[in-house]
């Protein structure tokens, strides 16, 4: 049993195959630059193979993906009908979706429906979806949503205070993302905890996007991101939380409609907005070591920003058994993991400073052995959750 | 001494005589519908005197009210000359006012030039200020401002996560509201508190307008509100935080403009915009005890919001010592204190239900005798902190 994974992106492609069972990954990669020229990474057996390709389109990205897979130098598959099953990550599911569904013709039309929601991303999650019917015709397609882990979020947490009718008409709400990610690390937080029952866990997905989520015996009851992922923690480029009185008197400033805003929200805000210097954490970590006031002032609203969320989600689990760090920055940054526990003692949770700065690649606990609750450190695994899914739904199907 | 104390509006008009030392009010009332036709309800020794009016501008209203407070039926004091000082309430200082500030030329020009960020109030602020001016040329004004208390937070608490030149081109950040309501708040919990070092205060002011304030050791580090009073909690009718995301959306799909969906933010979301009912929490209520799902909706989102807003302060404080309730609905609903309190038990902070719902006026504790910090409801009392604040600029420019 393999599953090949896609994540389409406008100009990207990213893909691993994957043994749903044994966890085993036998190839990853990327194409990027697609559109423009095209560039190969092929990752498979501790090697990598980097190829400058012409990539007109996603098709001839996915076709050469194909081919590579399983002819040349980065074969590791005889033939395509080694794949069982196509899992794909799909942005928004929007409330239409409740779990990951077998892709048909209606579940297509319902995906384009929700195109509103996510401009960016479903258009090209689809675009990855009708290539792969057509280039494997018999091979069942699953779409795995970013948002339907969130889907058991009660109404008091996911509706924003807007007139009712914005929800009833435009199901303006919010919806939250990085589902796979907070569902996978919250699983492993749950199997790491000697309680079984009513566990309380909050996961930190601290990447070049960001979010939090709280999950109470294995659901999401709350998240940071919102109607899109710009809501919440302040990010690589995102701004995170901003009032609208802000967003409004920036565009009266600076003469900006609200696309012009949205943009600079998202794409020059957050870390990089406040340092002036990067978007990666890391860079922005240097800075600030090497004296640079507005890094100190990035990392500072980072972690703080992190902290008000988890004392925010211990109080919506009504405690906390569990706090996970996940993503690049949550795996890696034992500083922002550091500053962002300091104070929290009174909640239960209480680092261990030597266990924090221990450079593992595993799931660990770094907590106290006295400290009442759980800081785990697991490193995420997204594609493994559509693997995964994609095996269970097809498996059900074939029943 | 006495202290008249103004709050001027766009077309009202409310106004306080107070002993600042004794606190002792004299007579309290507004004057509403200026430049329409005109109300005003003067208030003295437990009577309430209601006159119509023809009140073209704010000057016949303050004339009206000086008159009422020295002769006829509401006669409080013998002359004008019985008043040593003007405290006027000025909703913006922007980082230009750090303290209550003895008014002259240069004060109101600053004034005048943070009009942007308060268009609708500061300039009705400037007008009752250039009134007494007029009408009592030789007494000191002070203006006291709802955003001074906020001035000690932190940057990384005020800093919105946007492109840093928005700062220090226009001042972009958080200021935070009902400066004088946290304060006067905060102080008398310190005074309730055995512990005097170290005191980690929370207060939930919550009344029409309603914002969450973390006071560590007198000094307020974080508030829920920010460049506005739309950000944060929500609201009567205010939305409270929402992702740029899902405002955008609503434009898009409505063809609003970013002054009519800022407009429907602030007047028609909110308790009044989720319930469809009312933006009063006592109608609300009601609604949902007649089984009334939206009602119900409004009243779970108000105090899950609040919830969590404390569990972030919580975490910011590193602790809480106590967590108090003032304001119209922080004051008079034993139900929304308790929705918010409940699970906080792990934060030390164990509601007593029994005193909860004692139907009382003072301040008093609530939690649990083995609680281990204390909750609060304390009423509020903005008009003694700008009488006060009033008394001391003016005795300390007369030293």
């Amino acid at each position: 049993m393999l599953v090949f994974i896609l994540n389409a992106g406008s100009s990207s492609l990213k893909y691993q195959l994957m043994n749903p069972v044994t966890k085993e990954v036998l190839a990853s990669g990327i194409c990027e630059r697609i559109g423009i020229d095209g560039i190969l990474r092929h990752e498979f057996e501790d090697r990598e193979l980097k190829l400058d390709a012409n990539l007109p389109t996603h098709k001839e990205a996915i076709e050469l993906v194909l081919r590579t897979l399983t002819s040349g130098e980065g074969k590791v598959i005889d033939s395509i009908d080694d794949i069982q099953a196509i899992g794909h990550r799909v942005a928004h599911g929007g409330e239409a979706f409740k779990k990951s569904t077998l892709v048909d013709d209606s579940v297509i039309e319902k995906i384009e429906e929700l195109i509103p929601l996510a401009p960016l991303h479903n258009p090209a999650n689809i675009m990855g979806i009708k290539i792969c019917q057509e280039l494997m015709p018999d091979k069942p397609n699953v779409a795995v949503f970013d948002t339907v882990f969130h889907q058991t979020m009660p109404d008091y947490a996911y509706m924003y205070a807007l007139p009712y009718d914005q929800y009833k008409k435009y199901k303006i709400r919010k919806y939250g993302f990085h589902g796979t990610s907070h569902y996978y690390v919250s699983n492993e937080a749950r199997s790491m905890l000697d309680k079984k029952r009513n566990t309380r866990i909050i996961v930190c997905h601290l990447g070049n996007g960001s979010s939090v989520t709280a999950v109470l015996n294995g659901k999401s009851i709350d998240t940071s991101m919102g109607l899109t992922p710009v809501q919440g923690l302040m990010m690589g480029t995102r701004a995170g939380d901003v009032g609208v009185g802000a967003i409004r008197y920036m565009m009266k400033q600076e003469g900006l409609d609200i696309d012009q805003v949205t943009n600079i929200m998202n794409k020059k805000s957050g870390i990089l907005g406040i340092s002036g210097k990067s978007s990666d954490l890391r860079e922005v970590l240097e800075g600030m070591q090497q004296g640079d006031e507005r890094c100190r002032l990035a990392v500072d609203m980072v972690a703080y920003n992190i902290k008000k969320y988890v004392g925010s989600y211990v109080a919506a689990l009504d405690g906390v058994d569990a706090l996970c760090f996940t993503g690049g920055i949550g795996e890696n940054s034992a500083l922002i993991r550091e500053i962002v526990c300091t104070g929290l003692d009174g909640m239960g949770l209480v680092l261990d400073p030597i266990k924090n700065n221990k450079k593992k690649h595993n799931a660990r606990d770094i907590a106290t052995n006295s400290s009442a609750a759980r800081i785990f450190v697991i490193p995420t695994n997204e594609e493994y959750v559509i693997a995964h899914d994609t095996y269970d739904v097809v498996r059900e199907f074939a029943d």
